[in-house]
């Protein structure tokens, strides 16, 4: 038990910190909760200590970069008594909760107070679906997705009144902050679904290159980056149309079943044609880097496209700069069907300041034609209104409920 | 897309693992995979490069401490045709795919090898039921548990004919692992089930802490310590009985539900009084640290035993150094039943040379009566011979099948 002893622990957390990268926060996590009877310096690693500020003109969650390791996404459904004042004690103790947690301190009345101690860069992104308009008697703002020919959805992954999108680094923080923030609204609504999403470990990531997804391909290359005033203006809104949503956006969640049974069939070079990029690198086929420009008009010796234009970056690529769109996937793995090997696929999650304009044209496209539809299928959908962020002294949605 | 650019990956591997624990393996993931386009250093950050050797004469994923962040259990029935000789097969192949992949390396004809870049201290532990006895027309060795009147076992949770326990401290690389380990036998086996468990992340924990389970308990802390002769004298086979055993063990796994919605309804005095020790250190109601010996026999002014007799430490407390096991359990978190919040709960995993004198006595009077009982219920059961370890030019269950 002598690892296990507070009194030898020896390491400081300055020299644990020492080697952190300098621009996250940390908390000296479980310092002060409960009258904790150990007088030793508490320690603890990196990882369970940084923390995302989850206050400001935008919700965190979505030009959190990298992405964490992490995610849980809730989708909820009002149960037919709420209105716009329950609507309004929802976001006002989802954002109490999440003021808490998010900075490594239990909630209110947190009945597991010690599991909130390792906030591991925790953000929680809430989004309104059709229903919070309806509920609210206002129109709708982001009306669920028309039907794909290529969707084969279960109403078991599909739509929701609310949804939380809850990201971490750390499996246990997640799951503690779900039930924390689901439980104190039982009362109200009912879980629809809740999908579970993973990337690489934090610290297990190659430094500086682009998460793989289950099909192992290099995922995320083409992608506005946080920060920079192009992402500003495809993700927030300017609140010209609706000035509550002024820095808030949109988030599509679709459910997309990965066949790898028969990609695993495919030979390499097949499949990197179904993309356009190779497999070892994430190159276009066109390039030798993954950040090389792919070339769509580039031909081989027999006049062929190099990046055939059934490929899925030919036909995702955007038509014009305001056609694009924020990407921010997840992996799944869940246990498979019976008789089945595996039931993995991606949670495909995108932001975008306008649906109609910036994801409906790609995925038309994709719906029409892609080569990677043979090997991917869309089993559940939902779109939700992300609002903006908010300050102590406000909640979520304030802007849109409190008028 | 600067971040992505290979061209500007300037950090060393050299200074990445200048501060890794010394005690572990590291690799270069993903060099000369399939000839990578890139002649940049390639680097990656330690948690993913960290390896556990696969041979010696005892499995991997037992000792291995800190037990790693995540696992998958796999539970698998065997076809009616497979004896002897296909049992073997599967032994073969499996022994070649761990020997690769928890190394960093791909499996052979690995089909996404890029995910098998980042070993993360990959583990795999295979495990024999009842089944593979039958199988071979052997005495069993390892017979179901009996039926506990506290049990509520569901048969998607119970029983399985093999059984491969894949840890690692990555995500990815855990369901990588397992769909190379099943798609490559699954000719010969179909899926009974899956079960996935978390711990916190690594670089998350406290240092020199022990795990909190969902309930919120400090949870391991009265558990032999790997290395040591107690513990190898605990979980390890001598052989006397059956030499192909020797440097084997078993393995029972319990997939425990937590009614976290009553368990929230308790206060912390009834909580603590139901286990024995305290919510926010885990030091016994009797002690000041984690590390304090309860004393069981300590009353209070009014003659009133301090630790309750009905408590689970008291309950689960050895009745002679010879009847204890090596616990090393996960956290599980699955999507919630309609109309429930939450649907968390243990996978309970103990290790112990001998199930009927080690685990039996414990889970016989916890079954009799532990005031923890209010709160969990079994709900999958299975219990597995963990056959030695293997050398190269050998495969798992060698000494059992090959004779
Ligand atoms: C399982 C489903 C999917 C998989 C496996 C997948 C995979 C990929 C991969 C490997 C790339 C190339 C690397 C990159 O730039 O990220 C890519 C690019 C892209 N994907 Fe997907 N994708 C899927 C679904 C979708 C969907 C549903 C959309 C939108 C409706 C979409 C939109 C895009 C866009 C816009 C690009 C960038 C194209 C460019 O301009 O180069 N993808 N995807
Ligand atoms: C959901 C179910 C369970 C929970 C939440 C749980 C939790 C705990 C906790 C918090 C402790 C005290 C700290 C420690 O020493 O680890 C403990 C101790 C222990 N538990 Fe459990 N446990 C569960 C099921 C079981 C089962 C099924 C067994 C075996 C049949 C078991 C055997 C033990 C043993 C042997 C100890 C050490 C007792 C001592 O000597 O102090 N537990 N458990």
């Amino acid at each position: 038990m002598g690892e296990q002893d507070p009194r030898r622990r020896t390491m400081t957390r300055r020299r644990l910190l020492g080697s952190s990268a300098a621009a996250v926060g940390a908390v000296g996590a479980g310092a002060g909760i409960y009258g904790v009877a150990d007088s030793a310096e508490r320690t603890e690693a990196v990882t369970g200590t940084e923390t995302v500020a989850w206050d400001g003109p935008r919700q965190a969650g979505i030009a959190t970069a990298p992405p964490q390791a992490h995610a849980i996404f809730v989708g909820l459904d009002l149960l037919p008594k709420v209105g716009a004042a329950e609507l309004t004690g929802i976001m006002k103790v989802w954002t109490a909760d999440i003021a808490r947690l998010t900075q490594g301190r239990p909630a209110l009345a947190d009945t597991e107070p010690e599991l909130a101690a390792a906030p591991a860069r925790l953000t929680v992104t809430v989004g309104y679906g059709p229903g919070v308009f309806v509920a609210l008697d206002r129109p709708e703002v982001a009306p669920p997705l028309p039907a794909f020919a290529i969707d084969r959805l279960d109403p078991a992954y599909t739509g929701a009144d609310l949804a939380l999108q809850v990201c971490a680094d750390d499996p246990v923080t997640v799951a503690h902050a779900v039930r924390v923030l689901v439980k104190n609204v039982r009362s109200l609504v009912t879980v629809r679904w809740m999908q579970r999403g993973f990337r690489r470990a934090r610290g297990a990531e190659t430094p500086g290159t682009t998460m793989r997804n289950l099909m192992g391909q290099v995922d995320g290359t083409t992608n506005p980056e946080a920060g920079t005033a192009d992402f500003d203006s495809l993700v927030w809104d300017d609140g010209t149309d609706r000035p509550w949503m002024r820095e808030g956006t949109t988030m599509v969640l679709r459910r997309i079943r990965i066949e790898l049974d028969t990609w695993d069939e495919l030979d390499r070079p097949g499949r990197e044609l179904s993309v356009g990029r190779t497999l070892s690198t994430g190159a276009p086929l066109t390039g030798a880097y993954e950040s090389d420009e792919p070339d769509f008009s580039a031909t081989d010796r027999n006049g062929i496209p190099v990046i055939p234009p059934s490929a899925h970056i030919a036909r995702a690529r955007h038509t014009h700069a305001g056609e694009r769109i924020f990407r921010r996937v997840y992996n799944y793995d869940d246990p498979p069907a019976p008789g089945q090997v595996s039931n993995s696929g991606l949670l495909f999650v995108s932001f975008q300041r306008d649906i109609t304009t910036q994801f409906l044209p790609i995925q038309r496209r994709l719906d029409e034609f892609d080569a990677l539809n043979e090997w991917t299928t869309p089993v559940g959908s939902a779109v939700f209104v992300i609002p903006p962020g908010v300050g102590s002294g406000s909640y979520i949605g304030e802007g849109l409920f409190g008028r």
